[in-house]
C-alpha cells in the first residue's frame, strides 16, 4: 500500500502561579507574565470574562482590572469586560456561547491576543471553549475563584459546555497560556462551595499520594475552619498532583484510562438526577464514599482504609449519601450513569477503584448487588 | 514568584494513503486500517458523512460502503449514511453544523468511534470540526474526492466552518486518524474542478521546491488533459510538501508565518467578493499572479522567473485577473483583505512573496501603487 507518513509532536507549556489580590497595583505577577510575552510594534488585546458570582463578591473587580491595564504598555484592555451567570448556567446557554463568539470577532480578538477568564469551572470551561474554537484557538488565561477550579479543572486542559443535557458534550483539549491563582477570592466563597472544594484533593490523595492523605487527616479541623495556610496547601498540593498526571502519558485523553475520574461515574449521574442542586464537589463526594465501600466489599481495600476514608469526609463535614442514590436493582437511575460512563470513555468501562490508600486500580465491571449493598451501608450505617 | 510548570508534548502520526476505487471488496486498503485499530471486545463505529455532488456522481456508494463494511469484523456501520450539501454552502449553515452533533449524539459515536467524511475540502472542513468538538475529539477519517482536497486541505491538520460570513471563523486544529486519495474520485470531476485544483501545487513549488515547477512545466499538456498519471504524481508531490511543512516548526500555527497562504490573501477576498463564483483554486490562482508581479516590480524577482509563472498558470488555463481585482486607491476592495488577513493572523502583517521560483520571502508591508501597477499589468499585458 502506498502512503505518505505524517508524523509531528507539540509541545505546550504553562505555569500555574499562586498569588494575591492580582489585580493590586503592587502586586507585578500578571503585568511580568504579559510583558514576558509583548511583541515589539504590536498592541495585544485582553478580552476579560467574569462569572457574575465574582464581580457581585467584589463590587469594585472592574474598575480594578481598568486601573491595573492602564499601565500595561502592550496591551490594551478591551473597555467592554463581559459578565457571565457562573454555575452550570454559564455551560448549559448555547446563546451564551455566541454572545462570547460575538464579542470575539466584534472587538477583532485574533490569535495573538488573550481571552482572561475570572471565575469558577463552569466560567472558565465556557470561555475556555470559545476561545479555544475562535480562529482556531485564541489564547487564552484563566483566573480560577473557586476552591474547586484553583485546585481541579482550572489548572488543567480542558474546557467544553453542555449540549442536549449532556455534560461537556461539546469541548476540546486546549491548555491554557498562563493560570493564576488568587488566594484572596477564595475568601468570599459561601462555605458550602470552599467546603465541597477540597473534595478533590482527597481523590487525587486516594489515587496517588498516601502522604497528602495522611496530611488531610492531621489538618482535618484548619480544613473545616478554612484556616488559610492549610487550605493554599491543599489547593497547591492537589493542583500539583493533578498537573503531573497531565503530563503524563495521555495529557488529550486518547485511551480509555481515567484515574482522576475516582468517583465521577456515579457523581455525574447524581448531579443531573438532582438537577444541579447538589454541588459537584458534594456529589463527588458521594461518589468516593460509594466507591471506596465497594472497593471494600469487593475485596481490594480494607476495613481500616474504607473507615479512614469515611471518617476524614464526615470530618470535612462532606456529604456521605443522597436520596437518589437509591440501588433497587441494575435499572435504578444512578445505574444508568455507568452506561452514560462507559459511552462517554467509548467502548470499554474503565473503572477507578482503590487497592490502597494513594493506590488506584482500575476494572472494567461493576456488580451492581455489591453496589446496592454499599448504598446501603452508606445510608444506614455511617 | 510561587508557581507550578506544566510542560508536555503530543505526538501526532497518521498516514495518507493513495489507493483506487476505495469500497471495491477487492481493495483491502480502507479494512487493513480499521482492522489495525480494532480492539478485542469493542465494536466500534463507522458515522459515514458524505458530499452530495459526490452521491449524485456516483449513484451506488452508498450501496458499495455497506456491503464493504458488512464485511469488517470489528467494526459496525451506522446505517443512517449522512449526505450534505458541497462547495462553501457546507461551511455557511450553523444548522448543518448542530444536524451533525446530533447525529453524533443519536448514534452514540464516541471517542473510539470514527467518523469516515467523503467529499470536497468544505465537507471536510465541516465534518473535521464536529468530530473535533463532540466529546473533546472523535476520531476522524478523510476521503478528500477533488484534487484540490486531495493535495491541499483534506492531507492537513486544519478544520472550521464560517461564521457570520467570515471564512474559517470557528474551527481547531485536529490532525485526522488516516487520510484515503482515491484516485477515483477525480474521473467524475469537471474540467473547472480538476483544473483549478492544481493551484496549490504551482504555489507549493513557487515557495519551496524549484525542481517541481520545473516538472510542471514539463507536463502542462498532459496536466491540462488531466492524464492520470501525471495528475497523480502532482498530487503526491503537492501534498508531501505540504505535510513536510506542516511536521515542520509549527504545526498548529502559533506564530504569523504562513509561507503555504502565498498568493490567499487576496484570493479569500476575491472569493468573498465574487460570493463564492470564483472557485477558491481560481482565486488563488490570480492571487499567486497578483503577488508573483508585485515581487518582479519590487524588485525581488527576475522577469525570466515572473514570465514562467504567467506563462505556466496560462498553459494550466488558470485565471490571472479578475474585475473585483481593481485597485484605485488604498480603499479599493481588494485592499481590505491586506487588513483581514492581517488580522486573521493576529497583530503583523506577514505576507509570503517570490525571491525566486522555489523559494519564499516574507514581508511585513504591501506598497497599493505597486500593487495597483501589478493588477494593471494582468488585466492589459498578459
Amino acid at each position: 500500500m502506498s502512503y505518505i507518513q505524517q508524523s509531528f509532536s507539540v509541545q505546550f507549556e504553562y505555569k500555574v502561579y499562586f498569588t494575591e489580590k492580582i489585580f493590586d497595583p503592587a502586586n507585578p505577577c500578571f503585568a511580568s507574565f504579559l510583558e514576558s510575552r509583548a511583541e515589539k510594534g504590536i498592541r495585544k488585546k485582553l478580552l476579560f470574562i467574569v462569572d457574575e458570582g465574582v464581580t457581585e463578591a467584589h463590587a469594585t473587580l472592574q474598575e480594578q482590572i481598568a486601573a491595573y491595564c492602564a499601565d500595561l504598555e502592550n496591551f490594551e484592555l478591551v473597555q467592554d469586560v463581559i459578565v457571565v451567570p457562573g454555575g452550570e448556567a454559564a455551560k448549559n446557554d448555547l446563546q451564551l456561547f455566541y454572545w462570547l463568539v460575538n464579542a470575539i470577532d466584534q472587538h477583532a480578538i485574533d490569535r495573538h491576543s488573550y481571552v482572561v477568564a475570572i471565575g469558577g469551572g463552569s466560567v472558565l470551561d465556557l470561555a475556555g471553549y470559545v476561545a479555544a474554537v475562535s480562529h482556531r484557538g485564541v489564547k487564552h488565561i484563566r483566573i480560577p475563584t473557586t476552591v474547586l477550579s484553583q485546585n481541579d479543572s482550572g489548572v488543567g486542559v480542558k474546557n467544553g459546555i453542555n449540549y442536549h443535557g449532556k455534560k461537556n458534550f461539546l469541548g476540546t483539549f486546549a491548555p491554557p497560556a498562563a493560570v493564576f491563582n488568587d488566594a484572596h477570592f477564595l475568601t468570599t466563597l459561601d462555605e458550602r462551595d470552599w467546603r465541597s472544594g477540597m473534595i478533590e484533593a482527597v481523590k487525587v490523595a486516594l489515587i496517588k499520594d498516601a502522604g497528602f492523605f495522611d496530611w488531610m487527616e492531621a489538618h482535618a479541623q484548619q480544613l473545616t475552619q478554612a484556616e488559610p495556610q492549610s487550605l493554599q496547601y491543599l489547593i497547591r498540593r492537589c493542583a500539583e498532583l493533578h498537573m503531573a498526571h497531565i503530563g503524563g502519558k495521555d495529557p488529550f485523553e486518547s485511551g480509555s484510562s481515567r484515574p482522576l475520574d475516582f468517583g465521577h461515574w456515579s457523581a455525574h449521574k447524581l448531579e443531573q438526577l438532582t438537577d444541579f442542586e447538589l454541588r459537584h464537589g458534594e456529589a463527588v463526594s458521594i461518589g468516593i464514599a460509594l466507591d471506596s465501600v465497594y472497593s471494600w466489599i469487593k475485596g481490594m481495600l480494607d476495613e481500616a482504609s474504607v473507615m479512614r476514608i469515611i471518617n476524614l469526609l464526615k470530618q470535612l463535614r462532606l456529604p456521605l449519601y443522597h436520596p437518589l442514590l437509591e440501588i433497587e436493582d441494575e435499572n435504578s437511575a444512578i445505574m444508568a450513569g455507568l452506561e452514560e460512563f462507559r459511552e462517554h470513555l467509548g467502548g470499554r468501562l474503565t473503572i477507578s477503584l482503590l487497592r490502597a490508600i494513594g493506590k488506584g486500580e482500575e476494572v472494567h465491571e461493576m456488580d451492581a448487588a455489591a453496589l446496592a449493598q454499599a448504598v446501603n451501608m452508606l445510608r444506614d450505617k455511617w
